[in-house]
């Protein structure tokens, strides 16, 4: 089994580098957890929204209770949804989550976006998504920091281990390090060729926060979700760019890409629902691109951002 | 004189469409600041980093004791320096920029970056600019929230009778509109066909905030500064597309850039130091662009920004 690089976070803890993302992963849950963790995979990236969380937690159980692997091995990451900003909100949810699971502290726990909704009760709305029971987008005045304040305290209580950001920009992440107590461990922002984020990256670095890289094989990764702007761009994986680098170290061009990616110091979390694939995502991290090959990747750079939720809700412009 | 529209603020209060802004502006400021008055000029674009309030407000005065305008048909605008973002500092150095000037009000004060600097006594260092006396680029933790608060309490002595925000990004704008008990009513921001920041100018019009472009010549405007992007970046007032329509419609090329400008709904702060050219400036406004022109010049996006704090220091990446 390939040997999977971790990464330090500025709290000493550390993770695997490339780790297995639920976000969209709707079918057989459980049997896919299961396998991945076969496979080799031990971290995995969930979160509220994406519906999943107590089929993910069975397939790590199944993992447990035969002996693959002890919780300890694992490096279990959900994210506080839109809807449970107010500070009073976070630990039931969190706590409820946990549940789900079937576990008692995440090893990562994230804000998943830098927005915060109107309440909607997972019993009447699960996963609620971006709008309230009337079907509207409505905001609430939870401020980044009265959510991070309540993150901290989700820290001090030992229910999440690291705790991070996601879906952050430049000032308001620099605002967030003037107040926080528990600095973020972790950053997970969409980064990929057409996206690649050098500046955030930058950042990022400089505050000594680790980056987590989400939607790694760009327009790809939003295919699924009929999304026309994923359409209408050229995928990754037909790139002559990547192709020809495919070819000449034999690899694929998803390879590739997630090799651009952890040679960057990115952590990554791809998904695939089949054992190959996960597989070949794991062993990417086996082979090497040149510096003047990731340089000729990062060139694809057309700050193409798929994920923004101006573009599918025609509001929230937290990317502008 | 040429009728210059106006823009309603979202507090009820009216501002020129076209200033002039005394970014630098540094010899014969009295004079150009008077010059500009007499040409038609009735908002003032200032800041304490431009080092030219107390000149500008000499010109000022010097058309008021002339009685060619009174206080009340100026816009006088100026900006909170990053090294006074702590709550305490807020009202003195408004105190202190309003005495240099000559008044009593700004019409408009501005928090000038999110970035909050370690303090430097104007009497040390004036304009202190982006360093310590050391030399050192030194960050404060005065946050967004404790400094718009402060910017509130000036609102409230009458000090400012309209507050604003420059250079902020979508998600710290969203940020601020939770917990603002005063809402800004007024965005600076760097605008210009190479980054035309369509996501930020739709924001702040969802949220009725009004927009100001600075730079609204591109490159052109950096050239002084000599920066390396600057001369890098091909000039718009040579590019194609804005010469052609130029002839077209018997303007120039300046004009047409700020008629892009107003014409998205933006209020616009060019500097001349020359009668002609601060004329021809605030005539941009007498001519109309087709919309397929206007939407023309918008497709000369790059998203290319000049005014960066992470390009000239390497750091306060609050663009990222």
């Amino acid at each position: 089994m390939v040997t999977v690089p971790t990464i330090k976070l500025n709290n000493g803890r550390e993770i695997p580098q490339v780790g297995f993302g639920l976000w969209k992963v709707t079918e057989n849950t459980a049997d896919t957890v299961y396998d991945a963790i076969k496979v080799g995979y031990r971290l995995f990236d969930g979160a509220f929204d994406y519906g999943n969380e107590k089929e993910a937690g069975q397939g790590i159980k199944r993992a447990i209770d035969e002996g693959i692997v002890k919780r300890e091995d694992l490096v279990i990451v959900s994210k506080l949804w839109n809807t449970f900003h107010e500070k009073e909100r976070v630990e039931p949810i969190v706590r409820q989550q946990l549940e789900w699971w079937g576990i008692d502290y995440f090893d990562i726990f994230y804000i998943h976006f830098p927005i915060a909704l109107q309440y909607v009760d997972p019993k009447d709305s699960y996963p609620s998504g971006w709008t309230n029971l009337e079907g509207k987008v409505v905001q609430s005045k939870a401020s980044i920091q009265e959510t991070w304040e309540a993150m901290e305290r989700i820290h001090d209580l030992g229910l999440a281990k690291s705790i991070g950001i996601s879906n952050f920009q430049g000032s308001l992440i620099i605002d967030l390090l003037r107040y926080a107590r528990i600095r973020p461990a972790i950053l997970q922002v969409e980064i990929h060729p057409y996206l690649v984020q050098e500046e955030l990256v930058e950042l990022a670095k400089a505050e000594n926060i680790a980056v987590t890289a989400y939607s790694s094989f760009g327009p790809q990764s939003f295919l699924e979700l009929k999304w026309d702007k994923a359409f209408n761009t050229p995928p990754l994986f037909q790139h002559p760019v990547i192709v020809e680098l495919a070819k000449k170290h034999n690899k694929t061009p998803a390879q590739v890409l997630l090799r651009w990616a952890t040679q960057r110091g990115l952590a990554i979390i791809p998904k695939s629902t089949t054992i190959d694939r996960l597989k070949e995502n794991l062993e990417s991290v086996s082979f090497d691109l040149a510096d003047d090959e990731v340089k000729k990747i990062s060139s694809l750079n057309q700050n193409i951002r798929f994920n923004n939720p101006r573009d599918y809700l025609g509001t929230l412009h937290i990317f502008a």
